[in-house]
């Protein structure tokens, strides 16, 4: 886990660094710039940025301010759903990484408000980032894809629609691909559109994604039926509360334990072909994620 | 006012077919869809889109595909920031147009996201339009400019912070060049750009859509304050119950129709002066819009 650590402690501030100086440098009312940045320094794993900068890492690449600009814009977008899923109205949450969720502190109208700059926000970082504008324009087609009406904000309605009725397997996984998958997927091609790679190395990229994606919400299911809160930061039993059909409802907890080493291994060989396909590939680091979703 | 109907009349199907199109298309929810479809097709001005297809009428330029969808994705936004400003939490409307409020057919929890989806879904209808990469780029930073912390969102905020206390004339006109200014300068910037104007004139299309944009306040303040429910298709006397400032509660109903007058003829003076700059403009269509905006 050595290199990833040091990865992660090397590249983490610099992704920070980027997501406050734009809202610092971008937002025109002070109440509403403080509400944005108690969520983005709410902390959290920025696995989705994290992921764009070890796809570059793998390929050698050293990562310029755009990289990170297009990490940090990713985590604005994840974060503008999070302030969003925990209103009353969506999730009800009021614990978020530890902290009182974004509505608790500044209520409830300017959480909604603070999601909409966010998402705003990263078009806008992207938008004025300095990468090629061919390749700008792909990388916006690709987030609006993951993040909108044909990604999260399709899966989050589904896993709204899906409350209090049990859902197939393939119901849930597909809700899922959408609303965790999608974003996650969108870092790894990302980080290979970065990178400059062929088309069928990206494609690969996005097909080790949809086995990360899924391990993702495997994990994040389990950990709500088995973490406490103190643990987790967030309180737990919420997809119980809410009858949630989720893995370990379906599964069981070993069935679900079972898929999740499924989808790791997968991933694995998928990792395994890109470094047959490319050789400037190496797949340690990424290799070091699929780990650190493995059940401790 | 003929030609302005005609225009109008013609423009209308173009820039709904745009907007339908693409969240018929775009959308994989279909719960999410009719949300979206609905608070889309409630009607409306299309006072934006129309504005940027006016601008492209104005030099002598026939609209194409692009120019519709650009119009659209606009219009998107704006029905986006209708849909979460008449939220409980926001200003708790329960009829829009006639209609009753997204929230009120749709749910709060769909309404927040029927929101998320249409903003998403106007950058990524820009992004997928068939518009250079470098003018494409350049209406993706204006529009998230003129729609997030810098603007609309910026706007929303101020005004939220300005319920139940007094502000200046000064700051009620910085929440609304914010609120509602912003939107339409992009649409005049954008009219602009589309019809390949030198920056002096994209600069003064931007000067004039401030005056527009005013204008566009005031009268709605106007009409808030002396309408009827009916006549309006929503709730009235709504800023008066919020404590809000408004021209009239600052200026007096005739001190408010005075300064309409007054932005409306500096308005006129700038059309001027772009048709003295580019011999291309005829100034005659924006020109009855400004007329529209005078008080019956």
């Amino acid at each position: 886990m050595e290199a990833f650590t040091d990865f992660r402690k090397q590249s983490l501030p610099l992704i920070e660094k980027e997501m406050e100086n734009f809202i610092d440098d971008y937002t025109a009312n002070e109440r509403l710039k403080e509400a944005m940045l108690y969520s983005i320094r709410a902390g959290g794993k920025r696995f989705r940025p994290l992921l764009v900068l070890a796809v570059l890492r793998s390929f050698n690449k050293e990562a310029q301010t755009h990289d990170y600009q297009v990490g940090a814009a990713l985590e604005m977008v994840h974060t503008y759903s999070l302030i969003h899923d925990d209103l009353p109205a969506m999730d009800d949450d009021d614990l978020r990484r530890g902290k009182p969720t974004n509505h608790k502190v500044f209520g409830e109208a300017h959480a909604i408000l603070a999601g909409d700059g966010l998402l705003t926000a990263a078009f806008q970082l992207l938008a004025l980032s300095q990468i090629e504008a061919n390749q700008k324009v792909l990388l916006i087609q690709l987030l609006s894809k993951a993040s909108g009406t044909q990604g999260m904000v399709a899966g989050q309605a589904g896993d709204l629609q899906g409350e209090d009725r049990l859902l197939t397997l393939s119901e849930l996984a597909a809700v899922h691909e959408k609303k965790t998958g999608a974003l996650i997927e969108f870092a790894l091609l990302a980080g290979g559109i970065l990178a400059n790679q062929p088309e069928e190395v990206v494609n690969l990229l996005g097909v080790f994604a949809q086995h990360l994606g899924l391990a993702f919400q495997i994990k994040d299911d389990l950990l709500d039926a088995t973490s406490s809160e103190e643990a987790l930061g967030k309180q737990v039993g919420r997809d119980e509360a809410l009858n949630k059909s989720t893995y370990p409802s379906l599964l069981g907890l070993a069935g679900a334990k079972e898929a999740l080493t499924e989808q790791l291994s997968m991933g694995s060989d998928v990792l395994e072909l890109i470094r047959q396909t490319s050789s400037e590939f190496h797949s340690e680091l990424l290799q070091e994620l699929v780990e650190q979703l493995r059940l401790g």
